[in-house]
């Protein structure tokens, strides 16, 4: 397996960042590779719906089937993102952490969608010190 | 309970349909009062994410809770569309009809949400038609 999407899903995250926005950022894969990337845009263009698995779908727009693709997010997919990737039919996720946020990952799996948790202590370190620094602005996005 | 939600979502789809759009409407009411809009968005801006709630949530921008709204839908919500009133924790929805398409009701009510059906039968002959004379178009936007 290549960390081609990871490495993406991770640089969009950081660019979020970097733009003063919410640090989650995904890629969307076809035969290895990087089709589309996308971060969350709460903060850059006021849209709620623009986590960054939203986003890299938007950016991939019109899509004949997602069956042929993985989604690598830096984050725990949420119940909105989950309910995409379901409702899209993408068949695998690749996660970078999901310490900081569980999200949806057992509803993605009892329909099907094969889930993998990296771990990744990088992903880990972004989001904690984001939820320390911006506790206001987690809760928004998340709906808390 | 007012009809102005469920009025302003079926003209929404109609807007949508008279743009070459697939005919899906929504409207967000806080207070009896509209406070957004949306259609399907699929075919005006290639947007694969535009359902009509998740256009009427990206109008409405950002909202330090939706606990205090309704959301009428003219058909019953995809995945994508439940897993976002989920995430949102928008707490009660009106869909047009679940008839043409069976959506996600179930997981709404699992997940607390209350649904109310009004089986509209301008919804149903809207999408029936849609359906009909769109079956590739229909496909895609649902995952198909």
């Amino acid at each position: 397996m290549s960390d081609a999407g990871f490495e993406a899903a991770l640089a969009a995250a950081r660019d979020g960042l970097a733009e003063g926005g919410i640090p989650i950022g995904a890629a969307i894969l076809r035969g290895g590779e990087v089709i589309a990337v996308g971060h969350n845009e709460r903060v850059q263009s006021g849209d709620p719906i623009a986590h960054g698995e939203m986003a890299a779908l938007r950016a991939a727009g019109r899509q004949r089937t997602y069956r042929d693709t993985v989604l690598y997010t830096t984050l725990a997919p949420c119940a909105m993102c989950s309910g995409t990737i379901i409702q899209f039919k993408i068949p695998r996720v690749v996660v970078g952490e999901a310490r900081t946020f569980p999200g949806e990952i057992e509803l993605l799996r009892s329909r099907g969608v094969e889930v993998e948790v990296l771990d990744d202590s990088r992903c880990v370190e972004m989001m904690r010190d984001f939820q320390r620094e911006r506790p206001a602005l987690w809760a928004e996005d998340i709906g808390e």
